[in-house]
């Protein structure tokens, strides 16, 4: 790789300069960053991770120079090699769970050690017996054993029910043997099991004689604990390179039937009587169901963050960014015109940095809301047993109403979330031009890197069916007269009381009739859909897309309401000083009023809003937000306090030098300028290959 | 790498097989699949293509076993070598363009000549005195000189005026001085240049005395012809890895005063007296204007055939996968359903195949009106020059109004036909579920190699300014009275007169009257915006969201208005049976309804439509054609006739083996499997590298 000459290392950025124009920026606002981010976050927790920071940036193997340039198997290398020295800086600092989560949040990468540590260890947790955990779980939690959780097929996705691993249980020695009948049944996608894992827990079909149980998870061995090679009767493998999630091994996984002892399964909630040969039933599903809540509730909770990443990016270049000049100015003006100055480009980036906070109040809520149900299921549990009954006069706020309630928040949530995250990072993306296309940018890989949640724990089209079951239901139980008494029967109440004389939602003035009329909305279409469905009776196919409306209409009714209901807090007020709450005031119209202009036709055709005011919102309100919270911008992104070398990003540099860096990166970088290339078609490709700088660029 | 071992090798997929289940698809439809692709495509271009591919597969270097698995570096080695082997295949076969274009389209992946090919010799040849021709596009179309156009800098993209690069005239020696003033002025993004070009045609500020004469053209030797290595003053190298398009070497270039003789200064339309030292002025920039229309034309002719890669291999992998029984369906029926069999995946993919036909029929039509108006341009020319004087009587018809509206068309046409085929490919693969993200769908890496198109050529939002400032012209001279006779002036003059009384568009019975909803619509919103901008006096700036909606509402309608004029003319009810033509006309009514019901408040808002019409074709037309279609669905993804090995992928197999060929390439092709690791944290990562494994997967 020739040196970069003195001549071009002595060269400048031409006017204006990117860190001036971004200090000019932050001088345009008086919001408080500080106020805000603690306000977000917690002074605790910023401190927290800054510390952690501190003790990564200070480590070589962290040094992420290489990250994009590097192929899949170097990338999986160092990842591993990444996860190993994390967990040695775990035990060293003896590190809380949150510290490792902020570790693995300011390294933004999959690591190969991703599933051990999270479902590999919480199933043995959760559905091991005691004696299981001395085996098992012990092992695991010192890493010596490093497992991974196989449950999808190659030929089986989303329904579970319809794995086709078995387990066949064999009275004669106790054991079970795992099986894998065709090559659909292959496990694919497993996270860690590619390379990594020697331990797996395995879901398999159950099967006790000639009758299957379904799909119940055991414990198996897959790699020999010193040579690391594959257990006899098992192939195992990588899958293959993915669109991201490069740095993980996800794996596939295949059993000539290998027997493994009647320990191996899991025997918390079900178990199989090795004296009788009989299945003994689970307990409730109800504390399985709770865990994918759980973790659908954490999507939410970090999609505001994940869309956050690309739009400071995004916000940040496009205010570095100079483009033309003003049409209606006269050309001898002051130059040309910031990117973030046009209107076009602020319509598809405000609106954006709006649904960030959204979304990241509406995780709060949500994470909330979990957690209390929690707290309420395990008293009524407790009472229910110690009182030797079921629930009696609280029956419309049993805990299975509880959960029903909060399964279908967190599915219509986390679809909406993910969905808006992912969408979202790719609009940040194009709106930086053509320097987005580069992997500089910081962008394009986090995005794809991100994409799978909106497939994986459910994916985004599937959930909307469970949010559709629970809208009806609850539907169903307001027009028979025997609601539970909560937020959804009320607003369904609401509608009902108002339908024939219509609702007038004052859009354009109140934000309490904002909310109003997106819950007017999903209340209209959730009784549309009942019509389909139970009155003339239309096949539960065909209203697939029906339900898919109705869906997003309820989670974005939700995610304005509790945008709404932040702001409306005590704490808030108390907090933030009037200026910042003004301008999130303004945030939150924006992203409402842009959401109802998006949907339009289900506003206007439900009634919740006239033809006239759209209008209005579309070419009165949208714009004046849009031209009321642009200087506000670059500190809107501040607040969520992104450190450089967590974003890794060219454009989205905190001090503007957006094309030093993006030269700096090629022109000293790069490994392909190590090889020099015969250009002519009757020549070999290769003239010289510069290994030095190869190497040297790899430190 | 460990081998598949043969109890693997004995599995089968379970039932039902994949092939099986497209053959039953295949024979569920009447549609005569070769008639409808010779009626695409003609049959004299299938034969072209079939032969051209025959010799691609024969080749070794053109093998794409390793495609998905290569890192940057030898990617692009690769994709040089191919290059090289393309260029000795064209020269032993004597191919035409047409076969270097067919044989591009079946490889499918940006090579390292694609700009010397294209921009470097069409400039040379366009722009070049005949002096000029023999010496640079002589060894350039020889291969001596590989070259690139080097226009767009690290600072400026779209504004072109802006570029910094300085060509300055030095009248003492007859020379010019290129030179890069500041670090945004070099060149960035130009292709062929990272490692391979040795000549550019370089855009820089042309210099006389103190004096600029804007960019123009200079070419500029700029590597060693023999040793490669950048000549003195030139710095040049690879600006690194992409989100896609990683096969390409996208050069970055900076001159520190290098000078280039007089000749070097391409001198077709402008160029500096060396006697006088003054600059003799451009002729008219019409002819550059064309140049970049055909550039636009040809994106929108390419767009139908991008998209219909993706939705080939959505649809067909849709119809192999198998999830869930239907839920009305009794539980002891026939297994799982095929997915496409859900109303939410049709919805989600057959607009999108109506959209791949749509955008063929509106891009042969572009092209059409490209070649028929230069035709018309030139006839203008000689007339014009034979008879000493301008256009005369034909004022209306002038070339600068054609040239006025065929720019406009394809400004418009270019950024909806790239961003529908782009963001189409997103949600078909998608649809794909889990396994989309998975390298081997074949749509990952095509989507990341085809989305900057949304990008280059003009800005998909950038260009919709140029559309809105051809509508408003029009409007204006409609209502001074003195309008251009074309299609535009007519839909307006149309909705001034039925302004006052409405027009009543029955969509859901008529065709011509979808077309015409839409022509009512462009109308209405040219109406609205000449309000904004010549009455209330809003700034540009203030209406860009305006124009970007005005821009994609005049685009869609002459997609619409081009399929349906393909679908009325003689000529398609001579070639195509009727079952086709009947399925064709569905598939324009779904195209056109399902873009209506997706941009209904602008419909409505217009009164194109009543509320009322758009509530039933959201719940019943479309759903109904999604039903009609269903069964059409494979036979027509067939038509567009793309082989196996242009798709490479394991989903879009034409045989249904997705399952098997997703194995094969895990477990047999994947070089990570070649690496043995430790997973334990106190330790190395690399066990043993089975090199061997890994060279073999090379082959």
């Amino acid at each position: 790789m020739s040196p970069t000459p003195q001549w071009v290392r002595d060269l400048t950025s031409s006017e204006p300069q990117g860190s001036n124009l971004l200090e000019r920026e932050r001088n345009k606002s008086n919001i408080s960053v500080e106020t805000l981010s603690k306000f977000l976050f917690t002074t605790e927790a910023l401190t927290r991770r800054e510390d952690v920071l501190k003790i990564l940036t200070a480590e070589k193997i962290f040094n992420k120079s290489q990250n994009y340039f590097d192929g899949r198997v170097d990338r999986f290398k160092t990842a591993l090699a990444r996860a190993k020295r994390l967990r040695q800086l775990q035990v060293k600092h003896d590190w809380t769970r949150d510290q490792l989560m902020d570790a693995s949040y300011l390294i933004s990468e999959p690591g190969p050690y991703a599933l051990h540590a999270t479902m590999f260890i919480t199933t043995l947790r959760d559905q091991g017996t005691s004696e299981q955990h001395k085996l098992f779980l012990e092992p695991a939690q010192n890493y010596k054993y490093i497992g991974c959780y196989a449950q999808t097929e190659l030929g089986h996705g989303s329904n579970v029910r319809g794995l086709e691993t078995m387990a066949k249980w064999n009275p004669e020695d106790q054991t079970f043997t795992l099986h894998t009948p065709h090559l659909t049944s292959s496990k694919w996608w497993i996270g860690s099991l590619g390379r990594t894992a020697n331990y797996a827990v395995v879901m398999a079909q159950l099967i006790i004689g000639k009758k299957s149980f379904g799909p119940h998870p055991f414990v198996c061995q897959i790699r020999d604990l010193v040579t690391h090679e594959p257990l006899e009767g098992i192939h195992v493998g990588d899958i293959g390179p993915k669109f991201g999630y490069n740095t993980m091994d996800n794996g596939f996984l295949l059993f000539n039937k290998v027997k493994i002892p009647h320990i191996n399964m899991l025997a918390k909630y079900s178990r199989v009587d090795p004296i009788s040969n009989k299945y003994e039933r689970p307990a409730s599903a109800s504390l399985i169901y709770g865990t994918l809540t759980w973790v659908r509730s954490t999507i939410v909770l970090e999609s505001g963050g994940v869309l956050a990443r690309g739009v400071t990016i995004a916000l940040r270049y496009c205010a570095v960014r100079c483009q033309f000049q003003d049409r209606d100015s006269p050309s001898d003006s002051l130059g040309e015109n910031q990117v973030l100055n046009y209107t076009m480009v602020q319509y598809r980036l405000l609106p954006l940095l709006a649904a960030t906070f959204a979304l990241h109040f509406t995780g709060k809520t949500m994470m909330k809301l979990y957690n209390d149900n929690q707290k309420k299921l395990k008293g009524m549990a407790t009472s229910a047993k110690d009182e030797g009954r079921g629930a009696g006069p609280e029956q419309t706020h049993s805990g299975s109403d509880l959960l029903a309630d909060l399964h279908a928040t967190s599915c219509g949530l986390k679809a909406l979330g993910s969905t808006v995250a992912a969408e979202g990072l790719e609009v940040a993306r194009r709106a930086c031009g053509g320097h987005g296309y580069s992997s500089f940018a910081g962008i394009g890989a986090w995005y794809a890197d991100y994409l799978p949640t909106t497939t994986w724990e459910g994916d985004n089209y599937m959930l909307t069916q469970q949010v559709a079951r629970y809208l009806l239901k609850t539907a169903r139980a307001v027009l028979s007269g025997s609601p539970t008494d909560n937020d959804t029967s009320r607003i369904f109440k609401t509608f009902l009381e108002k339908r024939d004389t219509g609702a007038a939602h004052d859009i354009l003035v109140s934000d309490s009739d904002i909310v109003a009329a997106f819950a007017w909305r999903t209340a209209f279409l959730t009784f549309e859909a009942l019509k389909h469905r139970d009155i003339e009776k239309k096949s539960w196919n065909s209203l697939l897309v029906d339900f898919w409306r109705l869906s997003t209409a309820h989670s974005q009714y939700l995610v304005v309401k509790n945008f709404y209901n932040a702001l409306q807090s005590d704490k808030t007020v108390e907090e933030l000083d009037s200026t910042t709450l003004g301008v999130l005031n303004k945030i939150f119209r924006l992203y409402a009023l842009d959401t109802l202009e998006k949907e339009a036709s289900e506003f206007f055709s439900s009634a919740a809003v006239t033809i006239r005011q759209i209008q209005l919102t579309k070419t009165k309100a949208v714009m004046q937000l849009l031209e009321d919270i642009r200087p506000h911008a670059i500190r809107l992104t501040d607040a969520w306090q992104f450190s450089d070398w967590q974003l890794d990003s060219s454009l989205g540099r905190k001090d503007g030098k957006a094309y030093e860096d993006l030269f700096y990166r090629a022109s000293e970088l790069n490994p392909l300028n190590g090889l020099t290339v015969d250009p002519y078609p009757n020549s070999e490709v290769i003239v010289k290959r510069d290994e030095t700088s190869e190497f040297k660029s790899k430190l």
